[in-house]
């Protein structure tokens, strides 16, 4: 039988990032950390879940503004520390500013700037 | 004037993730860590520099396979602390195992199972 193959939470403090990618456009959306319980949250059941580092909570991705993120595939790197998660994100947008990706400046010259798309008005969304 | 964003290494012991995307084809290649000497390194030469967590030394990828990346797009998240680079993947491969991704094992069932490209035998280039 084949070894079983898992994330190794014993680095940084139990956490590991996750890449989450649109499995579309194949942007990237954004990294968030998940321990133990966030990694069988999210097999369990289906909706990226993350370990929220400034709350010290578990945090299921779109529990406030509806934009879940449904996991279609995962890949784990070489050293199993790290995740890759391709998802649909509902609602368009991954990121509490509205943008689409939080990777929404890019370096120009010596500064970044806005390149992103914005999709919704966070007041609005985050009352 | 602009203020001036910059990755706050602040987090994390002076480290922030740096998640590596091949420009052309998209997928996602690795994940490294770099500190304000690795970053400032990636700027002026153009090669993406990390900081090796496992050898705590500068690195600059591919200085032994010669697999350099060549880094033509910097995007920064939102909260400041975790960069992407779209890059250019010298020799096609980015993975020490030979794998054109870290990312070579996919989640299948209860397992992870290989799927990706393998384009060089490390035991040749590693020597």
């Amino acid at each position: 039988m084949d070894k079983i193959i898992e994330p190794n939470f014993s680095k940084g403090d139990g956490l590991i990032p996750a890449i989450v990618q649109d499995l579309e456009s194949r942007d990237i959306l954004m990294l968030a950390y998940m321990n133990r319980q966030a990694w069988e949250a999210t097999l369990q059941t289906g909706r990226a879940t993350y370990w929220s580092r400034s709350r010290q909570a578990l945090w299921v991705k779109g529990e406030t503004s509806g934009n879940f993120q449904m996991v279609k595939n995962v890949f784990i790197d070489c050293d199993s520390d790290t995740l890759l998660l391709q998802v649909e994100q509902i609602g368009k947008a991954a990121c509490h500013t509205g943008y689409k990706s939080c990777f929404y400046r890019k370096l120009e010259g010596k500064n970044f700037v806005v390149v992103g798309e914005k999709i919704f008005d966070p007041e609005e969304v985050y009352k």
